[in-house]
């Protein structure tokens, strides 16, 4: 019986004070996006395995929470919403050609090795903007990553965003093969330089392309790293996502939100999935990125609309983290009042606590028990993030007690007595 | 590829104007759970198996998805928040012995049979009363689900109300096996009369009890009906489930929602879960109870905590289908404005919109593209649910359209061009 009570491995319950943090932050985050113009849409817990498919997913297939329906499909919790949403926006936007901005919140689901520590249910909140594929919308998807840093008071934190078509076109400049490539961009994101090295030399490209490749590692700046990168190659494709990433630093100093952004042309994804920028989000208290995102133009396709998409997920559950050890408030209401009452006061404590409940106010009745004392009830209020006691003593004699300051004052009961 | 664009059958998206009547929907019923001074809790999407086991939940173990973890578990997802809850509390409040109030929003996960229609994923929200037996609980749980139906705008709707105690005191004095009680409950709530006097004739109980037994489907009514229904017998456990009730509806004249309340004493459930009242909400427009709850005193024991608890949840898709259907409006606001503007404007496009939305206006840039006419715009404002569209003509010229009424406006740039 005792191991029921448990969750299983990496999931876990969210209650109390903890649980009314995360959705302050989520209702924050929400407004936020609302305020860009995103929409909500909802997709199913899980999908048709294939829509996770290999090439489209930041998520290994090994790793996904697999079953059967009752007709024999194999079906997959989502590790992400990205693909839900292009296959859904596919079949719902198929004809809309004008810019399409949705939001979304929910769990995704990872089926990490134990060892790893990490939570395999966890809360998302993102953004998608489809049918742009402009610089315009990669600079509104980083300022709203800033945005959201800030709106969660994070004061240190810092936006990293590379190009992957920086790389893409220097490797295919080097005629890789796509083993190569791969293990070329493994070596280049673990920040292993001497086997980077030691792999161009094998390769034997010319001087200045190895040259390149062999520095992409410290191409981190702002724009002035922009402007050298320039003078390192005359690839036309690697040029050109410089060209794109200026134009991006310019729209972001339109937004005001240029100093939390950090070019790095190292910033690279395992993945064949991001078509253009791909940007992450780092404060400290948490080792991963808190957001992710990136442009994907070639994903809606594979459902059948040949769109451009760029987007974002934030962590909420990383950045509860980050704000919780940076000793980052965030600002959660004590509003709910106790009305305690003997019971022979009941039909009174009951009509006050109606008329205080249509006007909105957040009341829990509590009946005085014989043998419990006030001090009883204060301690539970307390440990239940009450915000106030209003304790019946007889008809007349009614006190407000704040559990924050500790004073009490008479409640004026004439309104309700006269009834 | 084509198959990869639907859903599974039997979960959906929910995107546009659905999606916000129902987060609107949401929204209202929260609010109206933390007037009753009721806090959020968080468990995960699964659980291990056991936890749903068949004595726990109200659903069949072959209607759970069922998946392992990386360890060999067998985990389902929930096809019910009860049981999650009455875990959690278990361990996080086993100490607790006042009032604790908890309450949830959430997908459940039933793996239904396909013929039947309904949805494998749906939404539900929720409440848990623990740590308390008394009248009052019961009370304030029913009160509550009137709320939520008037909450939705519901203007027929009726909630029935039943005891668990009530049937089964008289099974329990006419002797029956488990199987035959299983079996009679059955008759009964499938309101087979013919069946259930059969059954009551061949098992020869003595003439009392066979008569209160065969009018159990009839005893449907008011205060009157728990009155005369005292008549019908003398056993103490019976007597003391139509106290009960009589108590409960005392209350609720105190509450003001009596004459939403019927009393159902053939309102029984198939499962041995109730230990007291047992209550739907009906309205039209939906087959199903869009409200279902009840007292459960003995599941927390399962879990380590012997405590009483009542709860109730909500079926947020069934109430959606039941307003549609009762041509009943949920109040979404088209808030969104669509910011229009030629290229050359941008930068003065994004000023505006950045000193809007830090006043918490929800604004959407859309760059006019050559080749469209504000028309276009205008109606992609429609379709996606704008309030309005701001399309800047010139620096000076700037025009607000409100999508509702036709009308347009001259907005005032001077503050944004003195800058």
């Amino acid at each position: 019986m005792k191991k029921f009570i448990h969750t299983p491995e990496g999931v876990r319950d969210t209650y109390g004070r903890e649980c009314a943090r995360k959705r302050v932050l989520e209702r924050q985050i929400e407004r936020l996006f609302h305020t860009y113009g995103y929409q909500h849409i909802e997709t199913p817990s899980f999908e048709f395995f294939d829509v996770f498919g290999k090439e489209v997913g930041t998520v290994s297939s090994r790793n996904l929470y697999k079953f059967f329906d009752r007709d024999g499909n194999t079906l997959a919790l989502r590790p992400d919403f990205t693909p839900s949403i292009a296959r859904a926006a596919s079949m719902y936007f198929a004809e809309e050609s004008m810019p399409i901005r949705l939001c979304y919140q929910g769990s995704v689901f990872i089926n990490n090795s134990s060892y790893q520590g990490r939570l395999r249910e966890s809360t998302q909140m993102g953004v998608e903007f489809l049918n742009e594929n402009s610089a315009e919308a990669d600079a509104e998807m980083i300022a709203m990553a800033v945005s959201v840093m800030k709106k969660a008071n994070l004061k240190e934190f810092q936006v990293s965003v590379g190009h992957a078509g920086f790389f893409n076109a220097l490797a295919e400049e080097a005629g890789l093969s796509q083993e190569q490539r791969q293990e070329l961009k493994h070596l280049l994101i673990i920040k292993n330089r001497f086997g980077a090295q030691e792999m161009v030399q094998k390769l034997g490209l010319k001087d200045n392309l190895a040259a390149v490749i062999d520095r992409i590692p410290e191409l981190i700046g702002e724009r002035e790293m922009l402007e050298a990168a320039g003078h390192l190659t005359r690839n036309p494709k690697a040029l050109e996502a410089l060209e794109r990433l200026k134009r991006i630093r310019e729209l972001l100093e339109a937004y005001g939100c240029e100093k939390y952004v950090v070019f790095d042309l190292g910033m690279l994804s395992p993945y064949e999935y991001y078509t253009g920028i791909i940007f992450q989000a780092f404060t400290y208290g948490t080792g991963d990125a808190v957001i992710k995102g990136g442009r994907y133009d070639r994903l809606l396709a594979r459902y059948g609309k040949d769109a451009p998409a760029v987007g974002f997920t934030a962590e909420v559950d990383a950045l509860l983290n980050a704000l919780e050890r940076q000793r980052i408030g965030i600002p959660v209401e004590n509003s709910m009042t106790m009305v305690l009452y003997p019971a022979r006061l009941e039909k009174l404590a009951l009509a006050f606590t109606a008329a205080h409940r249509a006007r909105g106010m957040d009341m829990a009745c509590v009946r005085f028990e014989p043998g419990r004392v006030l001090e009883d009830y204060r301690q539970y209020g307390m440990r239940n993030q009450f915000g106030g006691i209003i304790y019946f003593r007889s008809e007349r004699e009614v006190y407000a007690l704040n559990l924050s300051s500790g004073q009490t004052e008479r409640v004026d009961m004439s309104p309700y007595l006269r009834q």
